[in-house]
């Protein structure tokens, strides 16, 4: 499997995700504007993936003499990723930042490692998942959260299959899981976000698994807009919903879903698809919040968090801050 | 307000609906299978406007001495909504063609008109609706269903705003929806189907109302894809659910949901807002159903059934057939 982010000493370099699966093309960014501009358009996105770009950004920074100023402008490129902001303080705090970025890559490379293990423990019998957006090797710094769980399980020789929500408006889930999954071999299926619901009436769905973006310290999860609705339809009908993320994804200075920013990105990039006029109204927001109620459990590399969230996530970051 | 199918005495004369909102083209029909193939691509959709295209569709097959042959093939162009079978049989079984088609477009005129003052009464309060698809004057014979209802709240006065879904594939409610309430000076706000949840979850949405392409016996009910997930949302946050049809959509000949025939459509269709390969798999289901218990009321043209369905909607055919 390849890798979303890498360093090569004096440049980040990543594979710009805004042109799969049509063209693979690789930016090297070298300066803190560039970190930030690849990460606002999302050529580099997913929680975990760009934290570790944010925190090589502040690597180039430092190199480039601006390791103040950089940071703090590649900190605010996104708000609501909480592991952008913890990857740039980390780095900020750290003696050697380029060991320090390092460190975090290695870091979410094995968390990813251990979200698998623990949620191919969880999930012995779900052969069809269902999930959103992308959160495999090119979200993250390893195999991927949620999708990490479906690597974990073919690797072990496990059938599994994919059905991946196409995930409007930038079609992470198309363009970018259906791509994944297709060079690993592992069959998957896309439909609309307004069809999943349908597909979870139909039966034979045995897991919602979705990554995340921010959970608060009770539970309450951001993730890609659309998340909420799987969400509910998975509640109604008694499918478990599963939220899988490395511990730097658990925000325990965030009480709750209320506390979350949440991104409002430009209406055009709904405009687009439709060839609206500029005047069409859009309401776009870049994530929605899941409350901890209808989420089943969480699964971390620390290992499947469980209700009452507030002791779970706890007790995990508690385990990190021991470690 | 314009009409989405005009009789010229010769032809069917239909706006290309795929070509909006970037181009307004005219389309002439003048043999039946121009009229199924401007079913089946969606030149035309919407159930009562596919029936009012589909009974002109008769006539034209009948003035070119094809009169069984063609209506056989444009009754079976599309298999979900109801309104196609039976508008081609009502003109079949008619001495007199034309007159019966001119009938069957004045009474949806009429039908809509009512549903829109049904709905308007049922619904004083509502100022913030959520739909999805296109049901205005591009899907039926008048000002149309669930839109009718909004039409029929602006033309009274009273203020109303749409939150119209994009609805993909393709895009009905960006495209259609959103151009046709500009045209009517209603504000209007496209947001993603994923988004909708987030969008109820905010508040101050006053009710969700759909359209449909059947509602069988039961009140289980057939509409576009993507209804079924706003029905469980709007239930999940205590926000009325409302189904908005002439009778004609009414099909007392299908017991419930598990009777209806979904049409599977093209996944090229979804893959190509991805521009992903043809051999990624898709499910792509123009329709779904939602379950009468998720419904609050159907708004129709002999006033607003009510559950139990079973009962209301024999009432209001029963009218129909005693009219």
């Amino acid at each position: 499997m390849r890798a979303a982010v890498a360093w090569t000493g004096d440049a980040v370099e990543i594979i710009d995700q805004t042109l799969l699966p049509g063209e693979e093309r690789m930016l090297r960014l070298t300066t803190p504007e560039q970190v930030v501009d690849a990460i606002r358009r999302l050529a580099v996105r997913g929680a975990p993936a760009i934290g570790i770009c944010g925190a090589f950004g502040v690597v180039v920074a430092a190199k480039a003499g601006r390791r103040e100023a950089g940071a703090a402008m590649i900190r605010a490129a996104r708000p609501t990723a909480v592991n952008l902001a913890w990857a740039v303080d980390r780095v900020l705090a750290a003696a050697d930042a380029e060991a320090e970025a390092l460190a975090i890559l290695d870091e979410d490379r094995e968390a990813c490692r251990l979200i698998g293990e623990h949620g191919r423990a969880e999930l012995p019998h779900a052969r069809r998942v269902l999930t959103l957006c992308n959160t495999g090797w090119l979200a993250t710094g390893g195999w991927g959260t949620a999708l990490g769980i479906v690597y974990a399980k073919a690797a072990a020789g496990e059938p599994v299959e994919v059905l991946a929500c196409e995930t409007r408006p930038l079609l992470q889930g198309a363009r970018l899981t259906a791509w994944e999954l297709q060079q690993e071999g592992i069959p998957v299926t896309v439909l609309t976000e307004g069809a999943a619901a349908a597909r979870l009436a139909q039966g034979g769905v045995d897991a919602v698994i979705v990554g995340a973006d921010r959970v608060a310290a009770n539970g309450d999860t951001a993730n890609k807009i659309g998340t909420y609705a799987l969400a509910i339809a998975a509640h109604h009908h008694g499918v478990p919903f599963y939220v899988a993320v490395p511990r730097s994804t658990l925000d325990p200075e965030t009480p709750d879903g209320a506390a979350i920013e949440i991104e409002q990105r430009d209406g055009a990039e709904v405009r687009a698809a439709a060839g609206l006029p500029d005047e069409v109204a859009v309401w776009n927001p870049a994530f929605d919040v899941t409350p901890a109620a209808l989420v089943t459990a969480i699964v971390c590399d620390a290992g499947v968090l469980r209700p009452p969230f507030g002791a779970s996530i706890a007790e995990a970051l508690g385990a990190t801050a021991r470690a």
